[in-house]
């Protein structure tokens, strides 16, 4: 029964695990495989017609293992790949840019809202578009930080490091007076508790990966595809070996990732 | 004649610029050939057997442009790949490792000798196993250092939060007593004033861009392979389209770089 296959989640690497937390703690009977293009990542420094030939091959690898869904935990890929992903596969594909939008326009009260990312997400102007086309009147202002990612995983997500470069980063969105925050990246909910120590309480800070956790349950829910049953531990492929995975990947999970299988990409659907 | 063929130069990505620069200084009558594989940087967070995979597609490219000899300018690849590079190709095969390493073993007084490099680097033991195969009695302390590539991209080599990064990752040397330190990653020489700030001027900062354009130079002087005639702009390939290589890289080298050709070398070597 299709209600019974996984969910398919890819990121460039480890970020996406942060979606799969939220999916798990929101969905807790659905089967997860998780990929990690680990030998390409990151996606964020790359161009939009590279990360859309990895996105269409991590794609591939998951609806061959029989996924009902694709969830694309990147918000590179994300914003430069998604169109081309759901002309390629007959499955519905959610990517972590539109829930986070809705998200920050719902919880917006001035409509100044802050987005910040990598430089590819930051270039691509996505998530402003998609702001916008849901709430024309916002003003939107961006920022690359790309150093959060590196610093989220050094394990130095609330290092002084992170603080001054948090600071620096986030001065002209604070000079702006955004009221709402997108954390545009999958790395950036580990810094939540800097970011928001950096910006006061009454910056509202939108976490892509809880939003998109909950547009997948509504997606699924609509069409009749929610699993019920035992829980299961999810399983993850990752495209370098996987020793670095499964050791940065542990801290954030917080728990052992038990089996973590080797893929090629490359080989398989390059 | 053999002479006037171009030096083969790759690296990951930006980071062997600063070799390269080293090489124009030192050769500035050597026709010079530049590989960036940008689509699949960095080396240093993936395993050495993906990395070595990606030095032979490389070196591959690089020898089927007619070079007459390949500088591996990236600690990464020249800690893990070089024995390969060196069995399967028949050419001379200089990485940045051994130059570094008797640059420091000849520049310290006391032996102890700190190395800093990417995660990679450090955990292959590659320049500890060099240094005290020069200098037996050597005492050599590493520490891996992942924020300073994308610190050194972003143009933050010399920002507060470098000083920082750089004060913290260098502790562990410092109570050492290191009096010589190996900048064991090309894009490491762009932190040179932050981390001489942060160290003091008693201990030598190890340039292994410079080193290693001192070993060429010496290496083609002995098979008379010295081209002589007039300079020649470098030219230079990458895997990602040009953009983000012709912004940074304009940064590292002070100068614009002039036409970059994208190659593919899944394709064509993988």
């Amino acid at each position: 029964m299709e209600a019974d296959y996984p969910i398919g989640i890819f990121d460039s690497g480890l970020g996406g695990l942060t979606v799969l937390k939220e999916l798990e703690a929101r969905l807790p009977a659905e089967r997860l495989i998780y990929l990690g293009d680990t030998a390409r990542v990151p996606y964020g420094t790359k161009s939009p017609e590279t990360v859309c030939r990895y996105a269409v091959e991590a794609s591939a690898f998951l609806a061959n293992a029989g996924v009902k869904m694709i969830v694309v935990a990147c918000n590179t890929a994300s914003a430069v790949a998604l169109e081309t992903l759901r002309e390629r596969f007959p499955l519905p594909v959610v990517g972590v840019l539109e829930p986070g939008s809705r998200f920050a326009v719902e919880r917006s009260r001035s409509g100044r809202i802050g987005v910040i990312g990598t430089e590819g997400t930051v270039r691509s102007d996505a998530y402003s578009r998609t702001i916008r086309s849901l709430m024309p009147e916002a003003y939107v202002v961006s920022a690359a930080c790309p150093l959060f990612v590196p610093l989220a995983e050094e394990g130095w997500a609330n290092h002084p490091v992170a603080h001054l470069a948090a600071a620096d980063y986030l001065r002209p969105l604070q000079s702006e007076e955004i009221d709402t925050l997108v954390l545009g990246c999958t790395h950036y909910p580990l810094l939540k508790d800097t970011l928001g120590a950096v910006l006061g309480p009454d910056v509202v800070l939108v976490d892509s990966a809880q939003a998109t956790a909950s547009i997948v349950a509504e997606l699924l829910e609509g069409r009749g595809l929610l699993r019920t049953g035992e829980p299961c531990e999810p399983r993850f492929f990752v495209t370098d070996i996987p020793t670095r995975f499964q050791r940065v990947g542990s801290d954030f999970l917080g728990r052992p990732l038990g089996e973590i299988r080797q893929v090629d990409l490359d080989t398989l659907y390059g």
